[in-house]
């Protein structure tokens, strides 16, 4: 059975995903698609809309066949490292080819880029060094650069636009996978409607962001907008989530026990969570003695150095209580975690699991990997946090559907 | 001017302390009296009923003249760290006398006990190690030792039943103040009703223990049975705490934040929390997965080996983010913080003041004091936890009354 893998969040998921996942299927022509999705705190440093189990049954509904959790070591991760921990857990599950969203939604184009990138390696690497100095954001370092060693070409072949959200992560997706000699084909869809950051939704288009839509139901509920952009599945999920929490996930409702553990431990213990660079731990004690909002908390920590998204990562390894040591004990995936198969990625696990690069964990209990404790302990912070009890990793088996 | 000295904690301030405060006026013939206070922490462990501003006032209107919050490191402390750190406030604050509230009442059986426990020390701290070792609490250990030893006296001289809650801090009262070499008199009033644990009450007597009165407060609200029990100062500060926190402080409340803290640091991290003993930690973050609530949590917790009292410390020091380091770092008081003081006070204050043994703290902002960093962040997570901003200590000046 020929397997392809996305990389995704689903915060919640829309229509766009829904393209995204047919669209993965029809280009690559696999049997199979592996979703691997960040658990209950995401990349840009958020705890999750609603939680991992609804999402994973979202994910099944919507064309993926197989759900293995990305560790939070690399959900919770710049892009770069967030890629490679994607990768390599789609490697480890033999897929041959791997599918993400991009503005672009041509992979030649990223081909073009990577191949400039590693012409130009020294070059680039010494300009992102000079920019960093300059006192920007690592982001931007790398974007200004691509752009001036991109400039620098004779613009013979188009070449990816990496000041865009989704193309820079596709781009991380084939690097890694290039980097880590998997072999597997890249294919890219291009994102249709809104863009990520956009609040703003086109009406008509039956496309909205996640942001706009998370932004819009915290607002207004399922509005008819919001019924128009997200599969019914995805509307019966967050009412679900909704009636059985009584809020969603998000920073506004993690915001008092943030606050609380950041005075509780106070700068010299800050100090020592993961990512936490020099100083800052500083001014996140003074804004949260201050701050009643999480809101007016990040607009008195942010600074040009630091991307708002590097912020919110470094607040969820407080909230999670993740410092360097166990953040940076491990730098690749050590487990296939499964949160949930359909019919027919449940006969792909029993056909191939004892090929796969990495051991499957199917039940929490089954594995004491120092990992795997890491992942239970955030999803327990976020059962705190949205008013469930902890333990539910070795109270829930994978979701079956179909 | 003459000064007593009362060491208090007003969880909340009950008839049976208006006496206490009367007649240690009466028997010390002092114009002033001097009340060292716990903060928003007590020794048994728990988050006071009330803040401490609340029940500064209430001392201030109920006899006291002064009040210095004890530091929490001697508040939430064993009974002979209580007992040293405030009898050291009132001895740099020139108080020439001290009383205690005890069952026995009556002066000079401490002092006998005082005698017998120095003539006979080597036997007395021979047995407690013995004790200890077989696995009961120090506190059972303290109290089965000073039996043998007490008994094998020829009981010529009436001796202090140190197995009684207030006797027990009386007596680490007189030894502090001896080993100390304040010279402080000592004097204790008896304890008229209900003992310190009882949760019963007598209706007739205008008498009820604290505990029962935030048993009954926290059931039933302030019952004609509390009315009779506490001055109407004490009422109307219950009352307006209720109204503008919406509840009032208990382990109860504080709950859900100690709980995300234990799960959240998990074991590894507990370990380094100051008082807390070898494998404990790890009963602890047991217990707080699965139990629903503190009382439930507490009943999975404790053994033979720790009293509840001792637990609950640990609790508190995990909940405040209070290390081994920073508890061991000091042992003596370092500055008399004033939380509020009469008009008395304030001339008493006037004219001494450049000759206490302690720098005076009027303002939080004018030390940098570390034991205050301490005393300030624990105020700041008693703040969060009952729905305050944090920063009280520095937007609060000295209560003033009368």
């Amino acid at each position: 059975m020929k397997a392809a893998g996305v990389v995704v969040e689903y915060n919640p998921l829309h229509n766009g995903h829904v393209h995204h996942l047919k669209e993965t299927r029809r280009l690559t022509g696999a049997e199979v698609v592996v979703a691997v999705m960040s658990g209950n705190f995401l990349q840009r440093g958020e705890p999750a809309f609603i939680d991992k189990w609804s999402r994973t049954e979202l994910a099944l509904r919507s064309g993926a066949d197989i759900v293995f959790e990305l560790p939070y070591r690399f959900a919770v991760a710049q892009a770069s490292e967030f890629a490679e921990g994607a990768i390599g857990i789609l490697a480890a599950a033999r897929c041959s080819a791997f599918c993400f969203g991009s503005e672009d939604g041509r992979i030649g184009p990223f081909m073009n880029t990577l191949r400039l990138l590693e012409d130009q390696k020294a070059v680039y690497e010494a300009e992102v060094r000079r920019l960093v100095k300059t006192g920007i954001s690592y982001p931007s370092a790398l974007s200004r650069a691509y752009l001036s060693v991109a400039d620098a070409e004779t613009h013979q072949k188009p070449l990816a636009d990496l000041t865009k959200p989704n193309n820079i992560l596709g781009f991380q997706y084939i690097k890694a996978a290039r980097s880590s000699g998997t072999g597997m084909t890249a294919f890219t869809v291009g994102r249709t409607g809104t863009g990520y950051h956009e609040l703003g939704s086109d009406p008509d288009s039956g496309i909205m962001s996640a942001t706009a839509i998370r932004e819009v139901v915290r607002e207004a509920g399922i509005t008819d907008e919001v019924l128009r952009a997200v599969p019914g599945h995805t509307v019966r999920a967050m009412e679900r989530f909704r009636e059985e929490h009584g809020r969603f996930g998000g920073w506004d409702v993690f915001w008092p026990i943030l606050r609380t553990l950041i005075i509780r431990d106070g700068a010299h213990r800050l100090r020592d969570v993961a990512e936490m660079t020099e100083g800052l731990e500083h001014r996140i004690v003074r804004a949260a003695l201050a701050a009643p909002t999480f809101t007016e908390f990040m607009e008195a920590v942010k600074t040009k150095r630091y991307t708002w998204t590097r912020i919110q990562r470094i607040l969820t390894h407080v909230l999670c209580g993740i410092d360097s040591g166990e953040f940076s004990r491990f730098r690749e995936p050590r487990y296939l975690r499964l949160l949930g198969m359909t019919q027919a990625g449940r006969s792909y696990l029993n056909l191939y699991k004892d090929d796969f690069g990495l051991p499957l964990v199917s039940r929490a209990a089954s594995s004491d990997d120092p990992m795997l404790s890491t992942d239970i302990r955030a999803s327990d912070l976020y059962a705190l946090g949205t008013g469930e009890k902890p333990g539910k990793d070795f109270r829930t088996p994978p979701i079956m559907t179909g």
